[in-house]
């Protein structure tokens, strides 16, 4: 496929202070603009990667003085870049509506209006399927389970039993939703499992990512409060209550009924113990491991999580030690020495930041 | 579904001593104790989140003097409160054997009596499935497995060839047993795979959670031990051999050829090096890094992991090094005064805890 | 399968000074060796575990005194004994060419020559897939992706619209390439999906573990350079651009827009923030976390990290610092109470490294 610059910037209603007749075959971001494509550039510091390079063009707010190619100039850069770049991606089209004949629904099932269920994908017993839902191929829906309307479940999301999902909420590839939870009571030397008996509540317009697991409860619900994001390869145990617009990063494990307020933001890696609280808009910062409640507007970090401020002193004096353990030996020398001989003596060597006392003398 | 307490308390053996007419619609745990649901109240500490709660009923061992509602007496609380609760989940039903049509099954694969085997299912070439196990939709066993008896294959588990699967063993949705290890030697700057001949072995009553993955062995078996209950997301890697009724948390990662002995807890987050050994019930605190191999009965912590009790020490004397940096300063100071001019002199500045010389003079 | 040891040592050209005759039934590694099994001797300091075990017989370089069973000699055991475990592994068998008539493959999608795609497989829209690609049972292949010849993608693997995957790559079982990225702006309250219109560009002869994730770019590619080695349950996130011939071990995370060089090893559980540069060759131990960019050649640790070397040394510091403090508090009081008297005094205990002033007197 293959545009020229006038014709997407009137696509974009943007316009060409020189030349619009060159071809632009593909769009991408500054760090890949070939020969031939049309690029960004939404932040002046940019610039140097941009003269690097050697695009067709370039979607820029104002106009540069020094590019090294043709400019498109918009009012609002990222969005007009946004719309062009679509016009290279044509496969991330929507699937008609529709239930393929290779779909395995129960005949108890009810499903809403202009759904998509795709072929290979189970829809169980009693299961309730809202208006407008996308059900990609390989998804589980387990019995009694309801998804609400608009949301999309993309490949292999596994469902289990009475899990309720709201509206407009994305689950991504290979997530799963209320396994049973990690919980066992030893007796007689065997870890016997504990009751699961609860399920998995999703609010609405929540995405969860790639691979992530949240497990049921066991008599009543983990929850994930209304317009939280969760990224992928997270762990969210029995019993969790996680806040309304939370930010969930990329490996984050939080164990068994914890619970976080709402706007807290959870970085890489961190891990959170069981039976504890994290504040309204709580910062943790990435691999911290909090293990104990955290007050809310709090920047935490290290494990067990401490403030941010203070983690970072305490890591920055680590790297002083070695040189605070030197000091200690040479004054625990000196004064020794000068109880010894009841006068002053000189260090045992002269290497540190006080006086000389020899010089001194 | 609707039931009076007074029917809920002739199910599990229980007593009313008040009004047995109320009637309840759901059962909840205590944080979600609505109105019109029966509760439970396992621990007398939780009495003041009951008394903030208003259901319909609670389960309790003794009668309380100042519930908030309707009692259920009963000897074992947590048993007559699980018999309960599924009450309300009716949905989580087990599927009546067979084998669907839209299943794969190769028609060289053993099957045993009584088992379910779902749509999308995959049996590959001389598996070996065992008496009444379940084996859910999109769950793809391949050449040559076997599956002992009355275990339970989730959605979307995937099981490599050769891999060996005992009995009772419950494996979550989406974990991987058997893919290639991670092993490799680079010979002219290209990294080229090991041998990858080897296998899993999963012996009786294992628990495997959501989207946890054991590679198979170089030449022979990686093994996980009778009775070890292992939560989601983990690792282990190849040749590892795990023990009996160990508890391995979520997103712990264990590298090649590593082995625990018997009751062995990992916390959550840990991380084990390669060829180490953990003894007997020792216990790893979570997000430490195993990093040498540790003697049974042991608690450790930190990464690389030292005695639990000494590391949190070590943390606790980080946040006093800024304080014993200025003391140490202080007294550099103090002392080379002293050098310099033969006299005691006052400190360069009074903040310490010591007493001042100038008042002490 | 039984073989004699004989026949065995003619199939890797390979003499057995001793007796021939003994039946093998299985190939086990030392730790396993069970009588009637063959085993490798690999390397000398292995020989008191040979020594502990009853194999049948031994593949080893040269002619063990004190064996305790037959020996095959061979010059180079590790291969030989390799083949003479794939003897004992016969199910690990390639597949046959063809296309289940259970995989769904869309009409407009181009096949190469002798691939195998597997019944509940599904090929989407405009995908093109090179000759001898090997596709598992529930592999999903979106819209528009395209796949290099001698690709082999394990059951229930995820490919988002749009991914390009190159020759002789391995993605093992679970594994998602191409889902959103975890990027979003805050409006009123609310977090919004940014733009997710790029894609993953997978070079050829990559290796991705099982139930790992890629994010697919914002614009355009995030990259896995040639001949990359991904390990299980690893992240990588979107627009991120990881180098030629890496190593990155299971369950490392790496943020956003980072990249590294060639030649980079990531340890297991390392974490990487984004927008930071690791140089090549450049070696993270094992759950460090990353917090700018690293040169070329360096090997760093701890979190944030730092060179390796210092981060071992700021460790070993902080099992000091007990004694440290003790130290600093017997210095102060004594020079406290010399300041106060104008003379020396005995310190406050006598349990320091130092000479008793009392005996020196």
């Amino acid at each position: 496929m293959e545009w020229t610059l006038q014709k997407l910037a009137e696509l974009v209603g943007g316009v060409v202070p020189g030349n619009g007749d060159p071809p632009i075959h593909d769009a991408q971001p500054l760090v890949d603009a070939l020969p031939g494509t049309i690029t960004l550039l939404d932040s002046p510091k940019n610039l140097a990667t941009l003269q690097s390079r050697t695009p067709a063009a370039v979607v820029v707010r104002e106009p540069l003085e020094s590019a090294p190619c043709d400019q498109l100039i918009v009012s609002d850069p990222y969005a007009a870049f946004s719309k062009i770049v679509a016009l290279f991606r044509p496969t991330q089209l929507v699937a008609s509506p529709g239930i393929d004949r290779r779909a395995v629904v129960d005949a108890s099932a009810t499903i809403g209006k202009d759904c998509w269920i795709a072929a290979t994908a189970t829809v169980g017993p009693d299961c309730v399927v809202g208006d407008r839902v996308r059900i990609h191929p390989g998804v589980h829906l387990m019995a009694g389970s309801t998804v609400g309307e608009d949301t999309e479940l993309f490949p292999q999301v596994v469902v289990y039993p009475d899990t309720r999902i709201g509206a407009r909420v994305r689950v991504h590839a290979g997530a799963v939703l209320g396994a049973d939870g990690f919980g066992y009571a030893t007796r007689g030397g065997q870890h016997h499992l504990s009751t699961q008996l609860g399920y998995v509540i999703i609010e609405n317009d929540v995405d969860i990512g790639a691979n992530t697991t949240i497990d049921r409860g066991t008599f009543g619900a983990t929850r994930i409060g209304e317009g939280t994001k969760i990224d992928n390869l997270v762990m969210i145990a029995h019993n969790c209550k996680i806040g309304k617009h939370n930010l969930i990063c990329s490996q984050v494990g939080v164990a068994g009924s914890s619970s976080t307020g709402d706007y807290v933001v959870l970085a890489g890696q961190v891990g959170m113990r069981d039976h504890v609280h994290i504040g309204d808009r709580t910062v943790v910062c990435a691999q911290a491991g909090v293990a104990g409640d955290i007050p809310p507007d709090s920047m935490v970090g290290g494990s067990p999580a401490i403030p941010q401020k203070h983690y970072l002193q305490s890591v920055l004096m680590l790297s002083r030690l070695p040189e605070m353990r030197d000091q200690l030996r040479q004054l625990t020398h000196r004064l020794a020495a000068w109880e010894a001989t009841g006068s002053p003596a000189a260090a045992d060597d002269g290497s540190e930041g006080t006086k000389s006392p020899r010089r001194a003398a």
